[in-house]
């Protein structure tokens, strides 16, 4: 098959199939796009009445002009701009991804930061998150966040008010200003940064789609900051989603009588969120591995010989052969073990260390 | 010697001696409170001139009947009334305590939680420390503090308000008004609660005597919250003293954007603090071992059967032989951290756990 065939193929699936549907992702993993979209056609198939409807009304060459139109395009597996990252969400990873704006997705994320929260923040909330975009970026670093109102759209503006990057992840097509009330807020993000959509161009957010875009700014960020959340805000489960990728979750408190802090809090108390204050907290904690996501890792002297001093340490207090808890891995290595945590997920990342229920060791390949 | 041979020598001790002075502290130890006076007093001793002007000075009757004039009194070990949880403070432990208050000073602190902080706390801080003393003092839970603007009254007069059982520790005689604001706050103290010190009617504070008072707090009381603290507060002192006697040393988190909170955020991010939002919170941490510090633990059946199902848990996690750390007990125990941290101290307290180095494990006496 043809790559075009093959995006045109993924560009039909993101029309046909709700992201994160299973049955989809499986079939293209087993037969790859094009016959995947046979099997869907396929009358006899199971299946055949879930997606019959879309399918008869699918135009992918269609979206594609209409993503090209505004300046987009659609990402698939194996282009130098996908962002090797998604991998670690496995049989979740997206099987394609529609992306508006002029800069390098695989780049802009190669050293970037989600910044999420409440909607209904308030404006402690809305300083510190604008603050802490308007830091990050002018730190070189990128914002990823899904462009709500409240946390979201502050910590967007922060970035941009800096020109730094910033990368909004929505749960409507890259083309449609969802909320209204953003459509210059992205109309700036597409100019200065880029916006990322699993769904295709003219698509409409609903709930279960805002759910499974929150694994992507997951993946494809170092760490997660919430900067404010209700006890059952949705921000939550991209913190959720955050920690099961191994990625540092972080939080930023707030006043105990502020209701959108006290999810924040018990993230904090429960130990599944570092406290972060600044953007200086963030990067003491993401930064920890210097250039470990950037291109020149993948040097002919091997990846080992680019890990900063932190990561040498903890790598050589990853054993061989038993597993060992984060905490273990950290006294050998004699680092915090949040220093230890941040580092192995990169290292595991960087393919060095390989985890499992009973805990971290080296990879094979990589055993001294 | 006479039980009130004793009790003047120690009073005189404390007219002539700076709380914590070692040097007194092991003459005591070594010799008794009488010969310890003898000691200092002979001309020929190395330090003579250190304590010669004050020796001279000193009417420990006067000081005695000036207390009693107050509704005072000194306490000395071997008191009913006297704490016991204060020999965990070792060397450091006070040789007496002027206390001013109807009050029984054991008993008070049996179930006793520090609360303090920054005298120039926010409208927030204050209002924190407000609802956790009332809060503290309706669940039947007493409050110890220092006294001081901010925080400390704030905590106390919470208390007071509905009351509950406060004890204020200060730096000057429990006779003094110090700062001279506070004179109506510690007449009610000393009319509901209790006034507690180590230096004598009518002293002064000075900055010294702050610092050392601080480790009384500590040792009181299962627990230290700190409800606001710049990063150079004293009250941070006062959460050092508790980790080094493996208190639980808590902090309320703020807006990240006060400078009142910095200290608190740091102690919560180092780990060196557990952040709680409320008074449940607090209990959750520090009510742990239901009556271990009650005098019905010392009846005869032993102390282990006196423990509530958590702690028996977590004594039974601790190895008789190799030390373990905090962290295996608890994973052992099937607990929290936090929960093994409390529990363990508390057992350590009552004498059945011993910690080194190394980590903790059973007293010999205790192993099963």
């Amino acid at each position: 098959m043809t790559a075009d065939a093959d995006r045109r193929a993924r560009a039909l699936l993101t029309r046909v199939a709700e992201p994160g549907d299973r049955h989809v992702a499986a079939l293209v993993r087993e037969l790859g796009s094009e016959a995947a979209v046979d099997a869907l056609r396929d009358p006899s198939s199971r299946r055949a009445d879930t997606y019959a409807a879309r399918l008869a009304a699918a135009d992918p060459d269609a979206d594609l002009a209409r993503a090209t139109a505004v300046g987009g395009r659609l990402l698939v597996p194996g282009d130098l701009e996908w962002p090797s990252q998604l991998d670690d969400l496995g049989e979740r990873a997206p099987w394609a991804l529609w992306v508006r704006g002029a800069a390098d997705l695989r780049m802009a994320c190669l050293r970037s930061v989600a910044v999420v929260g409440a909607r209904a923040a308030t404006h402690y909330g809305e300083h510190v998150a604008s603050v802490l975009g308007s830091d990050l970026g002018a730190a070189g670093w990128t914002v990823v966040s899904g462009g709500a109102y409240g946390i979201d759209a502050h910590a967007h503006g922060g970035a941009l008010a800096v020109g730094g990057m910033t990368v909004g992840v929505l749960a409507c097509g890259v083309d449609v200003a969802y909320p209204p009330r953003h459509d210059a807020l992205f109309a700036r993000i597409a100019a200065d940064g880029l916006l990322v959509s699993e769904v295709p161009p003219g698509a409409a957010p609903h709930r279960g789609r805002f759910l499974v875009r929150n694994r992507l700014i997951a993946a494809l960020t170092r760490g997660t900051v919430v900067v404010e959340a209700a006890l059952r805000s949705g921000s939550l489960s991209t913190a959720r989603e955050a920690e099961s990728l191994r990625r540092i979750v972080m939080g930023v408190p707030g006043p105990v009588t502020s209701a959108m802090s006290a999810g924040v809090h018990r993230e904090l108390r429960h130990g599944s969120a570092q406290l972060v204050e600044s953007c200086a907290d963030v990067l003491e904690l993401v930064g920890g591995i210097g250039t470990d996501l950037a291109p020149e890792v993948r040097a002919p002297d091997g990846p080992r010989d680019q890990l900063d001093l932190l990561a040498r340490r903890v790598l050589d207090a990853v054993p061989a052969r038993r597993p060992a808890t984060v905490d273990s891995v950290a006294r050998t290595a004699g680092v915090a073990p949040a220093e230890a945590h941040a580092a192995l997920g990169l290292l595991e990342i960087e393919g060095l260390v390989e985890s499992g229920a009973a805990g971290w060791r080296l990879r094979r390949a990589t055993s001294p």
